[in-house]
């Protein structure tokens, strides 16, 4: 680790030694212990459909409208989902230029993402970590694809339901792809989801945040485009093929949860986000009211100083918002227990009032 | 299924009344037990190390000659690995054209991925499935890549450690990256296997042929060129994030089963080699001799028709070989049982000989 590569895969691991990490982007409570129920006896070994498990499937169509098990495509989590939509949009013709619209700050893999594939990321002005929708109506025309990531890494903002009504249909009226990033659908703290879709709509989604399966990367996408679903499966039949067969199984023991557990993670993670968003509030900061997921984003004074003296001198890892298109800003994650942010907090205060 | 489309990949998981197949190009017989002992007490969730977990690198970088833990990748099974490195490659500046030079037969996914990372493929051509080195010589200097799958699906040939070593020399000369396809380098019947080196070349490789392990999807990749490792770790961190870490974990158990499990299935790869080989020899088809992997390619006289009605009315399934750049032969695995490659060529000499 040094001061010139602070980014978050850096890191991936690191922990111990008194360290408080507000960094990782993952739950640090356990999944339900059912997913883990089928390991003992589990033999099997040969190739699974490249589509995905049909039982694991057929569970996710019974989460989404009008969906079947045809309708889905699961992954190895939900980046190689997104990495997959971009490939095939690149691909694809739809009379547009080869620019990618998302808000700006974003989750630091979309630039990469998009640049891999060809495509070009065109930023979003957002207000208070908001989509700016004037400056939303001034862009899409010329773009082949916006990414929507409501409840958003790293700002924790909800988008309105207005808002996402309104850029599902422009979209759609201007023949411009949505890949809508929902991830953290299962943690808003102001309101229910709302479902983005239509036929110009990839929904990209994964056991991760809402069942803390991270490490074993099973994502998936939604369209209900049949021929945008076929383009996935060609590039993933030599790309990768199937995705793990055990983490598929521990996905589908992880459908059958009853949906207590989400309600009570939701409540872990609301009490959580008010002693960190207090907390960080009464040193006086700059900063949103987290709504969803679990990051909130500061703006801090000298970000590069703050984020390499706080991991180097006082063992507290934070994430410079640049990675996130975000300077001047600073990404903390809650996702640690309210012992470890209490004590975060009071280094961080004495830090700052240095 | 239906005659016009007869890809390897519709056939994954047809099996059942009666169906004899000669298709699938995964091991029938289970891994070691071995490698499912820590399932039962496997309770971890968290992201691993992207560039795959330690304790596994370290154990493959026993297996190759001057290697460290830092000179592997861990990728979902060898078709990301091989997906990673050609979209490093097509990134990448070697003063030389887009093309990627690969024998012909051909692993049936190389075209599309040369494809889908922006290459283009260009085709060598080879005798009795062999690399015809004159031809090599003519393209390589062309090339920005050429990629070497000895021993080969689909054809079942190893090259002479002659042919390999001047590919090696001469890529080398002319600064040409060589992707080694190395999956099936265990299963050879007539020599050692013989590992291509050197900072140009990117070894590929797995435990889903050795270890009957295609399900959980662990490849890796080898290279002793520092930057090209970043590279790959580079688009990984975005594309997929780490290996499913579970998959991992039987992979580690899997480098410490004894050598020996190798040898005997070897000795029941080769009893298999020899019963196909024979039977189809005797109905008098034009044929090469297999010296390792799986696979035997023989001419068949309408294949398409051979593919499909052996399907469709005698319940045996092959692979038509111009999904392998093959057209006018027909593929055929032998991960079969004894009993079921005797009863599949019974099906088979009877069709032919009506």
């Amino acid at each position: 680790m040094n001061k010139n590569d602070l980014s978050p895969a850096s890191f991936i691991g690191v922990e111990g030694n008194g360290i408080i990490s507000f960094g990782s982007g993952q739950p640090d409570l356990p999944p339900p212990d059912q997913v883990y129920k089928m390991l003992p006896h589990y033999r099997d070994f040969k190739y699974g459909l490249i589509q995905g498990m049909q039982s694991l499937r057929k569970a996710l169509a019974e989460q989404y409208p009008d969906s079947g098990s045809e309708d889905f495509v699961v992954t190895n989590g939900a980046s190689e989902a997104l990495d997959l939509s971009l490939r095939v949009i690149a691909a694809m013709e739809n009379g547009k230029s080869n620019k990618v619209l998302l808000a700006e700050p974003y989750y630091y893999s979309y630039p990469h993402l998009i640049r891999f594939s060809g495509l070009e990321p065109v930023y979003l002005k957002t207000s208070q970590g908001r989509i700016d929708l004037d400056d939303f109506r001034r862009k899409v025309n010329d773009c082949k694809a916006i990414i929507i990531n409501s409840p958003s890494n790293p700002t924790g903002r909800v988008e309105s339901i207005g808002t996402l009504k309104e850029i599902e249909k422009i979209s759609s009226e201007h023949g411009v792809f949505v890949i809508s990033d929902e991830v953290y659908k299962e943690l808003i703290y102001v309101r229910e989801n709302y479902l983005l879709s239509g036929p110009h709509v990839v929904t990209i989604n994964s056991f991760s945040k809402t069942y803390a399966m991270c490490g074993f990367r099973v994502g998936y996408l939604w369209s209900l485009d049949a021929d945008f679903v076929q383009r996935v499966i060609a590039i993933k039949t030599h790309a990768s093929m199937n995705t793990n067969i055990l983490g598929q199984e521990m996905a589908l023991e992880a459908t059958r949860v009853p949906r207590q557990f989400i309600a009570d993670q939701l409540k872990i993670w609301e009490s959580r986000r008010d002693l960190l968003f207090q907390g960080l509030q009464s040193l006086d900061l700059d900063i949103w009211k987290p709504e969803g997921a679990f990051y909130v984003l500061p703006k801090i004074d000298n970000p590069l100083d703050f984020v390499w003296n706080m991991y180097s001198q006082h063992q507290v890892i934070t994430y410079l918002g640049d990675w996130f298109g975000a300077p001047g800003r600073v990404r903390f994650s809650y996702a640690l227990d309210v012992e470890k942010i209490e004590e975060g907090l009071a280094r961080i205060k004495k830090y700052l009032s240095r």
